[in-house]
């Protein structure tokens, strides 16, 4: 079924009109009367819809909660990557049905937005994470948010339910450990840059309550280690 | 520790000198006298070895398995994507740990390579996994390998342990129902190309023997997809 994301102000009233980048794409799809199509509000509701003869116009079915978003909240946290890893990452990471992707500098990260450039990434990569929720046939968009500090982002990750560190030298704790200890509702996973965590920064993860987990003997690359732990937790929470 | 892939063979002697590539790369590193490195046949066997003067001459100290390779045998088996995804899900299913990566033409391939090219290509995606090998420390080195018809890569995936196909309109079976049924020894993971699997073919996976199973509520693209079901395999199987 066809979907638009729309501002969630709009699926309150029971007529709605596309307009702008939908009305394009609604155009270009030749919507015929009749036809259902599905509105989300990218908060997690989405109202079912039929084209009246007017293909620019909807007339509301029914409202409801998504039914393809996650019970268990997975925050992806990030150390800046070099290049376009981050977008790559954050394309995946909402298919996989992440909740937001938290991207932080840490002592071997080479390459950071610079306050300048920052607004513009944001924007650029907030619409990453709307174009790939759509396509996914995802009810939410998930938030990218940007810290100052890895110690701003130890002490939110810390926040969540389950907490874990991905570390490649971790030999003992694997992710299974972690996870299985007890029931998953929100979960942090946090991961370093091309260059690795710096022991100390391992170490202050622990004190801030994280669990420092190993992904198995084979070496991740930045970009692969943080979706192949989020696929996991998600078969783990039983999504799949 | 610092890892070559050398001819098997090599491993049978007791002093290995480094020669084309590897003389390159071990010249780019100036490896010391005394220093430890690790030669890998890319079959699962390395040797550790010592720098003696020559910074070209290693003396073997001994020779074992490899300890990076997973225990469960995971075939890729991916219908033939656009562009450059094939290349990415080589790389990506590499440092997971998949055994080989499996490509076959299906009715909706929009991109096959054609016999001309073929064996450019291979060379050139062999080239990738024996790379992504040596960056995350493994021990093998996966075949890349080309089927000439769907018929044959269902043939050849059913005869694993465990075979498995990832359908988007699966609402049932679940990857964890499929893979808990019993334990992982070989488990083929197949998938469809951008526009899907169509019913015909997913029927006629069901009759070669292939569980159909659902990666969860959210539709995943083609290179997603596999990536995903391979992560979860090896959580599941208990990798980490």
């Amino acid at each position: 079924m066809t979907r638009f994301f729309v501002e969630p102000e709009m699926l309150n009233t029971q007529t709605i009109t596309l307009s702008g980048e939908n009305a394009n794409h609604a155009r270009v799809l030749r919507l015929k009367a009749g036809e259902e199509v599905l509105l989300c509000d990218g908060q997690g509701r989405e109202a079912l819809c039929r084209v009246t003869d007017s293909e620019m116009t909807l007339e509301v079915l029914c409202c409801r909660e998504s039914q393809a978003e996650p019970d268990v909240q997975v925050s992806i946290y990030m150390a800046f990557p070099k290049a376009d890893k981050l977008e790559h990452v954050i394309q995946k990471a909402t298919e996989l049905g992440a909740a937001e992707i938290v991207a932080f500098p840490t002592v071997r990260c080479v390459s950071r937005p610079d306050d300048k450039s920052l607004k513009k990434k944001l924007e650029r990569w907030q619409k990453i994470a709307a174009s790939a929720s759509e396509q996914s046939g995802r009810g939410k968009i998930p938030q990218v948010v940007v810290l100052g500090s890895y110690k701003e982002a130890l002490q939110r990750a810390a926040m969540a339910n389950r907490a874990i560190l991905l570390y490649e030298n971790e030999r003992a704790t694997t992710l299974k450990m972690a996870l299985e200890a007890a029931p998953l509702t929100t979960v942090s996973i946090l991961s370093g840059p091309e260059g690795g965590l710096e022991e100390k920064e391992v170490e202050q993860a622990k004190e801030a309550g994280l669990h420092i987990c190993t992904l198995g003997s084979r070496i991740l690359r930045c970009e692969t280690a943080p979706l192949c732990a989020l696929s996991a937790v998600m078969y783990s929470a039983g999504e799949f």
